[in-house]
């Protein structure tokens, strides 16, 4: 019975159902493709009761799935951080195969998930974790072996690029565009995790300690949500030749000795390849030391897209139990000294918007503390005020925008909090910054 | 010495020179990600008394190579089909795992290879022969493993990619641009088989046959070359909202039971993400049945990026060793019964430039031609006529646009010979295949 291999399911949600639906469905190119039939043998729900296919046996029970000696491999669905968490650990310390798309999971308890997963010559497998059906862990791990990572960075999270989308070609307000994305069901009703930028920091710090080679943490996972992004600032980069992303960025600098890993609004040159990359789509742009620029692009969520990666997964679990040995090395064992970069070192342009008072003598006030600073400015522009909204009297302050040139972060906020301190700064000043990944 | 896996060279030209120093420069990370070292420990090459590295052992005898016993992974970089195909098949027969960056030698005697290959439990790898550093060929096999592939099509000749971007971007026409290409190296000195759509083609076969599961062979891949696009087509398309680009197409038609492949030039979207895909790079669209649309991008060409697929492909290599078993089943061994669609069955839309005699009653003459063949026309455009060259005088020919709904190839074909033969059709109507991919 060498080639069939048993599986078992924790969850049974969309992603569940969809990893169901396509093992029945191309089982036959699979077993062709693979010369092993993958045998879903166990699903553990929450809760009984539910229309299920009736040649699988549910229970309410994970141990059930977790325990079961005839199931080398389990696929985690379970979401969250509390049951996924027991019942990964659980199959980890038998020695078993963990299959997740679980970012939050990884994010949080990856050092000890992979700690343990190492002591029992377990293996965790997360595809589905980062960017949906592209399948950029095995990029970064295998097609692109050869390669140091000096630079990976991406639109990563759907939710918050649909939102962008919406305001970038439809002129829509951030509320209005949320309530779009949670109406076509790309946010969650708590979409929280999305707009915070969190989700994206998870995979963020996943696609970090990838290129590092330990497990970085995401504690070191700089992040910074969408919600301060206005249709204004939305319309200014347009003039200023720029598209706004939220983006996740993970660079080696200081001759590769230093990693940073940060998630935050960005404005990019609105040629730049990811700033076509929109709705809910996902992409990644990978540049490695030997192969160059490369990029990845697909659906980053839904069921269907994710149950693409969590199959790959499989077929390469069933694969490595085959051939009866664990060939790679364990994951994020790497002895690398490259330190994380604090986001005070971290260089950046910026685009700062200001709202001032509507007299003379402004500019030349925020200008001095930017110079004190030795910060210098790319370009200042005082655009119209945006349209009073109905029923509001038009405001006596005016916007002012200013480019920077590259600076450290923390002189740049230094900096930023003294232009608030000065009186004719009628508002908190937006930063937002700028890249174009040259 | 389980751990340094021995690495025979044939080869040792600008691919075969970058992966020697990438594997040296890379050495420590390489070592830390797979567990094994990888040790080049034997080069042949066609002339001796080149400058070498020192430290490795050169001969001018492949056999040396491919013979020696204490050589288990034979790096394959001679190019051409003779000396590659013999020591490629003196390799194979002695199980060993050869590695290949040569296209031609795949298209050509792909099916020769893989019956040997598998015969012999050898392994043929080929991920640098497509897309030179972007892991199409593990993305296909491996990433995406869960879909059957409904469509794959995409830019696979840097070459021509580049031609197309410069006629498009700067009005060059096509020998400038063939010219630049050559003069920056992307193009070969005798630049035939990229220009003639061959080496798209070698490329498409090896994409179709991945598709397909087993052999579909050149001689199944239509191949339509990039000479007769004129500088007046690449500007009537753009004022169409299309730009012009060499595909390399592959399709499952028919409900999955035909398979198409075809390299030809073609109208796409403005909007197309291929669109914006420019200059030398490369870039696929792979849509699948679970994961629908995914892209992937990259260098196309040139010695590092083959290079990291080379790398890439010896890892593998050097962990399949190890395990000490061929898990993964031959390729190309499927019983799909999905029959080859010929040509002449195809189903496109079609952009027509005429050149017609300046009169009334033309439209209606080629029109009832296209009618009385069933194919519709979708639009007639009369632009102005091309500038006369210098020194030549206008013409009294003008040219005249057709753009045609979805019809059968062979059905415009047989009607553009009709309108061929009409007296006020003055010059060989020139026809682009034009896609929207919907």
């Amino acid at each position: 019975m060498n080639n069939v291999i048993n599986i078992g399911l924790l969850g049974h949600g969309t992603v569940g159902a969809s990893v169901t639906r396509h093992l029945r469905l191309n089982a036959a190119p699979l077993q062709e493709r693979l010369g092993v039939r993958l045998h879903l043998c166990r699903v553990a729900v929450r809760r009984a009761n539910q229309r299920r296919p009736a040649s699988t046996s549910f229970t309410t029970d994970w141990r059930e799935v977790t325990r079961d000696p005839d199931i080398p491999i389990v696929v985690e669905l379970i979401g969250g951080c509390d049951t996924a968490r027991a019942a990964t650990l659980d199959a980890l310390r038998l020695g078993k195969t963990v299959i997740t798309a679980n970012k939050a999971l990884l994010a949080e308890h990856g050092a000890e998930l992979f700690r343990v997963a190492n002591h029992h010559r377990a293996n965790i497998c997360f595809e589905a974790s980062v960017c949906g059906g592209v399948p950029i862990i095995k990029i970064l791990r295998e097609g692109l072996v050869a390669n140091r990572f000096d630079l990976i960075y991406g639109i990563v999270n759907g939710t918050c690029n649909y939102i962008f989308t919406r305001m970038t070609e439809d002129g829509a307000e951030f509320a209005d565009a949320l309530r779009e994305a949670q109406r076509l069901g790309y946010a969650e009703m708590d979409p929280s995790l999305d707009i915070r930028g969190v989700d994206a920091a998870h995979k963020a710090t996943i696609l970090a300690s990838l290129a590092h080679g330990s497990w970085t943490g995401l504690e070191n996972t700089y992040v910074e949500g969408i919600r301060h992004i206005t249709q204004f600032d939305i319309q200014i980069a347009r003039e200023l030749g720029y598209r706004i992303k939220q983006l996740a960025i993970v660079k080696r600098s200081g001759k590769g000795d230093t990693i940073e890993a940060r998630v935050h609004p960005t404005l990019i040159p609105q040629h730049h390849v990811l700033a076509s990359v929109n709705g809910a789509f996902n992409a990644v742009v990978v540049r490695g030391d030997v192969v160059g620029d490369t990029m990845f692009y697909g659906r980053g969520a839904g069921g269907d897209a994710t149950a693409s990666a969590v199959i790959a997964d499989l077929a390469d679990a069933a694969l490595a139990l085959k051939s009866g040995r664990n060939v790679r090395p364990p994951l994020f064992t790497s002895r690398s000294r490259a330190r994380i970069l604090p986001m005070d070192d971290v260089e950046s342009r910026y685009y700062l918007r200001l709202t001032v008072a509507d007299r003379a003598g402004v500019i030349a006030r925020v200008a001095k503390i930017l110079g004190d600073a030795d910060i210098s400015i790319a370009s200042v522009l005082q655009p119209e005020a945006p349209e009073p909204k109905r029923g509001e009297k038009p405001s006596e302050h005016v916007p002012l925008i200013m480019m920077l040139h590259t600076a450290r972060d923390r002189a740049v906020r230094d900096a930023v909090a003294r232009i608030d301190r000065l009186s004719v700064v009628c508002a908190r000043t937006e930063v937002i910054r700028v890249e174009s990944f040259d």
